[in-house]
């Protein structure tokens, strides 16, 4: 084994793992602020609770006021001066809409000096909602959007004007404080204004727009809800600072920034790494040995999530298996190595993260009696890898962005 | 068990899964085309092959000429009349750039009385590509955009003004000629221009955005990157028409139609059904609990997919898990079922596509001596149902858009 890129791969992942806990990304978003005295906290989302609890830890002021609004069975413990409410998700219910009209009392009013630090996560669609119609007709609205097939922008553009808090609303509510939002986003490349319906985002459609979608998906509506779909939202909102972290994107990005430090030059090749996993790690082996000589060190970074079809009955995960097939890719090549890492430091059913292959580990499996294709063939992959110490341990991570693939490449 | 139900839920699955095939997805696609004697096929993304096949399968008369671009090992044999192609992904390579200018060529100096059939899947982006810089510094760029943060659609912004075929400038390039876009969506709810950069979208972005974006970001640019940031993309493409097939989307409201066939008044949830299997089996089984008497017959839907965390060494899936929770809760419920399924076929690592539960599911496992709690914390669900006959079976079903449920509730 080469030690010195085992050892550089394992810091470029635990680096990057790192930068994505969504306590550790809490705390560097709250660095980038200049907070005011007159500071009120609502958290939003399936990760509400763990983003409270972090900016609660680092902050270096009492809050005025704190809500957390998240999912049934996500509230962990007690927040100092936070009230912590739990909701209905996918489908929002009464303890949404319970916990939103909290939320909204709680930022009435607020003066320029004031902020709220809003922080955002997946699910806040429907947990953070206030609807302008009643409840059951947002449900049938909803349900004739989706039965008609209407895409998102159109099923966005409708739900924003039903709502009192969607498309830009509860930042132009919070006004004239200023909104600090911090947005933890699971989905790749997500547009703001997209997540949850998007808050804290100005809102791009047009009621002429709505009205147009309205024809035609010859959808029924109550006589409110048309006066609702003539209301516009806004258009800037001035009052809002946004930070997006925690999406694989910034996974890739801290790895870079890690393999810079080392001394290699970063290349992220892709933020959507998908298909079969062994396929992804003979294809990123491959583009490391395609690296020219004497271009020095270079990384070559890719995230995404990859599946494995399963034909075995063996032990593993996507990220095992991308190594496996990496090893087979990069037999004897000097000074290169790749791994590969499930940022929730849990690859398949297994305890190990993910797993690691340099130019050597070919030939070390084959002096065990270990054949790559067979392991793969099997779905083997931990057991082969833990036979030549390339398994990666993490341990749980607390996060989940997807995985990062790195490989390093020593040209001379 | 309920056997009326028991029929019911597994023709509605079944039904649903079959709408969804790219197969039967594109033949239903064709038939609301009415189509040109000159008639051209470009195929590109990793379903290419599969909906090129079944589109030669399902016309009526010859291609002048059609060409499959798709991921290398894609090809799964001959197309009558067909030319097929590989290339990299999600890294464009040689391939993409080749193949893609192959398609250009075969559309080139179109007349009116033409038509493109366009068949877009997932992974079109990186195949079908020509970019007006040279490679080397479209990656650099694409590096750039990644490693300093910017969001999707400052991306898209940039990058389909650096390609001869996104933005909709390959609808453009085929005017005056028609193209039928038949767009098989893998990503839940994705906007058209979203799609593979949008080949054949208008794009809504603008120069002025994207001069915005290099300034923010400090882009460096060669000139000839620079100048082709000022050439606008197409506004409108008036000469295309689109069709997205096989979205989770479609997949529910295949199921909605089957169950309003079958006599149910269908309601769909959501399309974004997520976190963990048993919680959302709970959720879903009191909902339909909460259906008030004397409203008949109601089916509720949702698509999505769960996760499982392993916490045993059992054998099941999340759709098993969704079921088996939802058994727990509807105990004795009458006229009250549930049934979950992977469109795939294949529900976790075993041959089930997925479960079902009714009122009656509860008391059958519990006269074997299976306890729901126990089977639950060892992750063996498909045991369990396998014991009451409650597993559903479908095998691979060559499809994959995420999964439903369908809950059936007869109120009288």
């Amino acid at each position: 084994m080469n030690e010195v890129l085992r050892r550089d791969a394992e810091a470029v992942v635990r680096s990057a793992i790192d930068a994505v806990r969504p306590d550790a990304a809490v705390r560097r978003a709250l660095t980038r602020i200049s907070l005011t005295e007159d500071l009120y906290l609502a958290a939003v989302g399936k990760a509400g609770w763990q983003m409270a609890s972090a900016a609660v830890r680092y902050l270096d002021r009492p809050l005025r006021r704190g809500i957390v609004l998240t999912k049934y069975g996500h509230v962990m413990g007690e927040i100092p001066g936070v009230i912590c409410r739990e909701a209905g998700h996918p489908v929002p219910d009464e303890g949404s809409f319970r916990g939103t009209r909290e939320i909204l009392e709680m930022t009435r009013g607020l003066k320029a000096e004031d902020m709220v630090l809003f922080l955002l996560s997946g699910g806040g669609s429907a947990l953070f909602e206030e609807p302008l119609i009643p409840p059951e007709e947002l449900q049938d609205v909803t349900n004739q959007l989706l039965a008609c097939g209407a895409d998102i922008v159109e099923m966005n553009t409708i739900r924003k004007r039903l709502s009192a808090v969607k498309g830009g609303r509860f930042a132009r509510w919070c006004a004239p404080a200023r909104v600090e939002a911090v947005i933890l986003s699971d989905i790749v490349g997500d547009p703001l204004d997209m997540i949850a319906s998007g808050p804290a985002a100005a809102d791009p459609s047009t009621c002429a727009q709505a009205r147009e979608i309205v024809r035609k998906y010859r959808l029924r509506l109550s006589p409110a809800a048309l006066e609702c779909l003539d209301r516009e939202t806004p258009k800037t909102v001035e009052n809002v600072h946004t930070q997006v972290i925690g999406s694989v994107r910034e996974l890739c990005r801290a790895a870079a920034a890690k393999c810079e430090a080392l001394g290699y030059r970063p290349q992220i090749l892709t933020d959507r790494l998908d298909g079969e996993a062994r396929e992804a790690g003979t294809m990123l082996a491959r583009k490391a040995k395609e690296v020219p000589p004497g271009t020095g060190r270079t990384a070559l970074i890719a995230g995404g999530e990859t599946v494995v079809h399963l034909t075995g009955s063996g032990l593993g995960g996507r990220n095992q298996e991308i190594a496996l097939a990496a090893a087979e890719e990069l037999r004897g090549v000097r000074n290169a190595a790749l791994i590969s890492v499930g940022s929730d430091g849990t690859d398949g059913p297994t305890d190990a993260a993910g797993g690691y292959a340099d130019g050597g580990t070919f030939d070390a499996l084959l002096r065990r009696g270990i054949r790559i294709a067979d392991v793969l063939r099997n779905n083997d992959a931990y057991h082969a890898l833990n036979a030549v110490d390339c398994l990666i341990r993490t341990g749980p991570t607390g996060t989940n962005v997807n995985d990062v693939t790195v490989a390093l490449i020593d040209r001379g």
